[in-house]
């Protein structure tokens, strides 16, 4: 059954009713067989005081499930509103790393009503998942998963699983660990099943072992998971002890996040990690006015070079009108150097050795597209602007705007495309250094040889 | 063994050594143990020549599955210099999904030659999925999964599983069909071994099933894995008929595609879908000039605005210096609100219906952004620009400055909220309603604002 929209409006309705006149059952019989990410979709729709309401009428594990899809503040009502035995019910339900997330989203008092209800085992689990750094593969980790010692047969891991993998995460992969928990291989659940029950673990596993650090950037390990085709990938400490493993899943959402941020730090965005809707006006403002204010001052430059050629703009006035063309030209061409590029680095394809092999491409790229479009702009100044609109463009005049187009694109790729590169190098986020800060710079670059050229062959 | 520049660098060196030595024990030593993605890392780094040698080297599993992360081009030269029977080795240790994918990159003769060394049951399938149109689920998906029927105990169907699970993509879900092939429900291997030998399928299996349709847009299908925290998910054909499953890895390349697809377009670039060093020089220009062009010729209406107050300018000289940061500021704040509102729609969080909401949103965000902005360039230009660098600025031409900022911020945004949300709307992709297009309405906009303050307060 796959979400649609007038689908869910109908039910979301029928929902209305039935809480209203308290028909409980119905309401329950209506969702409790969607996915969990539905129920929560439709809960969120329901006038707000229903929703601890609809929680309670569902089964306790599905509960959990929907809890982790609920957004952070509709998470935080529930918990306040939840009885210490509930609370205990939702939290042993959860899947560690679940429980984790949630916890890094609320504020201290609920964590600690939280961390005193969770038994001894659990908070230290999740204290030691909340130690790690902020965006470390550490953090997004869990420490539920099935280790395997080398002895064991396949029966005695058949044995295992069947015993234990109802509370694991997942059981497709399993790790095998000596008694000081160094890792020493791992096995699907596939290369158990395919083997003799007499066989032993250490028969079975696979010793060629990718694993992440703990203190490994989470974006580092989730591209990881592009590039292997991995399911699971296990976490191990310095002296490669099994700590936890990661899942597709989490990879998953960590790419589409990181992914969002380079996107609105390109756009000049700080980033938020909130959904659109659910962000303030105020946050919204504060994430997109440093940049803005920085921007607006550097335009200064612009302005200045524009002030200091006066006499020249003032003595032909027609080449003013060309300024917005030449600056936005010079603008797109830049960022269609750095966004390639950004996006390359983001994908593991380009590296700071590349460099040179980026300049020269971006020098050919920009060589053919400059000429393109000064002689499509020579065409177009001579027929539209002069024929048809009647403006005062002399052979010479075009020459100088098309003359400056060359070099401007020339220019804008060259700084698009090592910017981002360098930034890398020097330990900056590439996606910073894309088309605001770009643009400005390719600015002021194209207003210099644009004046540069009208001086001289207009004899100004 | 986490891929690691500097080691592989010396790798690739004594791999060289090997080669020309005839080292072929050693060089296969040197790299059977690697990951996949790995290998071909190391092959392509290798001199062009060695490639198909150092192949030839691999067992035949570990072989093919190196043949899927080769790049297009040495895949293409691979197949070249294949036997008839060699290639069917390779094309029988192939998924079928990937052998697809790599058929779909071919030329004509190629995928000729590959069709008729496949043995018939073979090519019916690849033929099948190579019919789907691009970009649909069915071209995504794969028919190498694991089926049960309802009647079937678990200890049958763990036999199936051991019978035929080597040759399935995954045996981690399996599905439920009737003798018709109707999908009637799934279960995972967890399921499976957590259950009693006898058990039916029928009662275990889950029947709430989340499914999509051959011709889904593959997209649409990627973002349910992240929504639901799938690892499969079944392909149906309209009458509700199992044809095939996607699986995680696919659909998390079809979502880093998609998006890469989108960053693209945003900087108004034509998609490429290629790794930026491996595209051409001419496919890079290509790809970059048409929208280059279409804005180019476009800035023709900012410069008949300029044409068309050169009166205005021509009094109040220092207006014109003002350009740039007005037009920078309104194309910056323009493209904050269309990039983030695309990146919403992309990860399903805005849609039409919230339309009103996202412009009563922006618009705040707007006046309190456009307010700070014209209060803090005020200060600058009558401080810096005015006592600094000593430029004519009146006390009026800086409020006709700041006003105009404001307005062009409410403008920028609202031009920028509203575009994307209508492209989709009317079935236009969102992405392409991003900065550049935006950016030259809001020049136009921000330039008649301006002058209509310049005349009305300057009575120009």
């Amino acid at each position: 059954m796959a979400r649609n929209e007038e689908n869910y409006e109908a039910l979301i309705e029928s929902m209305e009713t039935y809480l209203k006149e308290k028909k409980y059952v119905q309401a329950r019989e209506a969702i409790v067989d969607l996915e969990p990410f539905d129920i929560a979709y439709v809960m969120e729709a329901l006038p707000e005081d229903t929703i601890p309401i609809v929680f309670r009428l569902l089964p306790k594990e599905i509960a959990a499930e929907v809890f982790v899809e609920l957004d952070t503040d509709s998470q935080e009502d529930l918990i306040k509103s939840f009885s210490r035995a509930e609370l205990k019910e939702v939290l042993d339900e959860l899947y560690l790393d679940d429980a984790v997330d949630i916890i890094e989203e609320m504020p201290a008092n609920v964590v600690k009503r939280i961390l005193s209800t969770a038994d001894a085992e659990t908070r230290q689990n999740i204290n030691n998942i909340l130690q790690y750094p902020e965006d470390s593969t550490g953090s997004i980790m869990t420490t539920e998963y099935i280790d395997l010692k080398t002895n064991m047969t396949v029966e005695d891991a058949l044995k295992r699983i069947r015993r234990v993998g109802q509370d694991m995460e997942t059981i497709n992969v399993m790790y095998v660990t000596d008694p000081a928990r160094h890792l020493l291989g791992y096995m699907t659940i596939r290369d158990l099943l395919m083997s003799e029950e007499d066989q032993t673990v250490e028969e079975i596993m696979d010793t060629n072992i990718i694993s992440a650090s703990t203190l490994d950037d989470q974006e580092e390990t989730a591209r990881k998971f592009e590039r292997y085709d991995f399911l699971t990938m296990p976490v191990v400490d310095k002296e490669n002890r099994l700590v936890g493993i990661v899942t597709i899943d989490d990879a998953l959402d960590v790419l589409v996040e990181e992914t969002t941020e380079d996107i609105e730090r390109m756009a000049a965005i700080s980033p938020s990690y909130k959904p659109y809707l659910n962000t303030g006006v105020l946050e919204t403002v504060k994430s997109r006015i440093p940049w803005l204010l920085l921007l607006m001052v550097s335009a200064t430059f612009t302005g200045q070079i524009i002030s200091s050629f006066e006499d020249a703009l003032a003595a032909v006035t027609i080449l003013t009108a060309y300024i917005p063309m030449l600056m936005d030209t010079g603008g797109n061409c830049g960022s269609q150097a750095s966004v390639t590029v950004i996006r390359g680095i983001s994908l593991d394809e380009i590296e700071l050795k590349d460099l040179l092999k980026v300049i020269w491409k971006e020098m050919r790229v920009a060589v053919i597209i400059g000429c393109i479009l000064a002689v499509c702009n020579f065409g177009k100044l001579m027929l539209v602007d002069r024929l048809l609109l009647h403006n005062p463009i002399t052979i010479t005049v075009a020459l100088v705007i098309c003359l400056t187009l060359v070099f401007t694109v020339f220019a804008a790729k060259l700084v698009g495309c090592t910017l981002p590169i360098l930034a890398k190098a020097i330990g900056f986020d590439p996606a910073v250094m894309a088309s605001p800060f770009i643009t400005t710079i390719v600015d002021a670059i194209s207003l210099l040889i644009y004046f540069r050229f009208a001086q001289t062959l207009l004899q100004l």
